[in-house]
């Protein structure tokens, strides 16, 4: 059994999502594990990662709208305001995406399915850099 | 340190649960590993993975409910329409529930609570085929 | 590659979050790992587990205000009512969270972000026991 740990650093541009897919392809080609999982973990609670369809980036659009409307920035609902009216509304929305995802690795790749791609997502209005943590076990 | 990969493919007959706790538990014997971690993937962007209550059937008719009124089909704020008035209902339900579990293997089974079932989550209003990864890790 | 198994109980009191992040630290001290993955699991369906900001409590304070007002308790919605109007909020509240973690392993600890904390979150409002299974695989 192999492990191999790497970690990639972000540049984000305000909301939105950013493809993270070919980068964890790179780092599974790299590992030299068939098969086995891939571990993709961000260090952040104001950005997340998600599964999403890779194909019609509509859908990225409508995620984005429905978040919007469901935890919109500024809810007189929430305390926690001092960095901004779009701050706890990005921990929120990472909290109801996801902050640890796990794909197979098989055939030196990650299997994802034919309309899945992977993406950071940022969800504060400014730039940051965000830290992903890979790790890849297996044989 | 073993590893194990399997596959299980699930026909669907439309939106709604199909509970797959006790394939999990059939892979997890085959595998030989008596502790350790078993990794659940759904290879899919509008069927995802649930970890739900297995006793009263209630709570997962409730639990579609209340998806159907978080995210309603035919919601005006959705432009990616073409593929039919379920789909980006879909996408959201499977972002909002998840695309990837970890169970623990304890005893060459996996250590779920009592009331722990593990379904597969059919997002769709037509029938589909949906194929899932299981890999166990462990000793 | 080594394996280490451990479980915790953590006694609720009631809803709301308990930080169980310096226990996961010493679990991964204990392990022996230097580097891998600790997968976290809670072993029911109306508690659930949450990576959240950890320096201001409002931010939890405004996460539970928040899910309140989503899943709100005695939602006529809802046909589980047997156990209680907090009984399926809970369930669906675990589903929105999540069931199941993992966490990079680096250096013997936990690689989490600087203000990224780990929390049982207990959604029934009476007092509970909950169980969670910690598994560590690394080098």
């Amino acid at each position: 059994m192999k492990l191999h740990q790497d970690t990639l650093v972000i540049p984000t541009r305000g909301r939105g999502t950013i493809e993270i897919t070919a980068s964890l392809h790179k780092i599974a080609a790299a590992s030299g594990v068939e098969q086995g999982i891939c571990h993709v973990f961000v260090h952040h609670t104001s950005a997340s990662l998600l599964i999403g369809e890779n194909a019609d980036p509509g859908v990225r659009r409508d995620l984005e709208r429905f978040l919007a409307r469901l935890v919109p920035d500024g809810d007189p609902l929430f305390e926690h305001t001092l960095e901004g009216p779009d701050d706890m509304p990005a921990h929120v929305r990472s909290i109801l995406t996801a902050t640890t995802l796990t794909i197979p690795i098989r055939a030196r790749a990650c299997d994802l399915g034919t309309w899945q791609g992977v993406y950071l997502y940022e969800h504060r209005t400014e730039w940051h850099r965000r830290r992903i943590t890979v790790n890849i076990l297996g044989e």
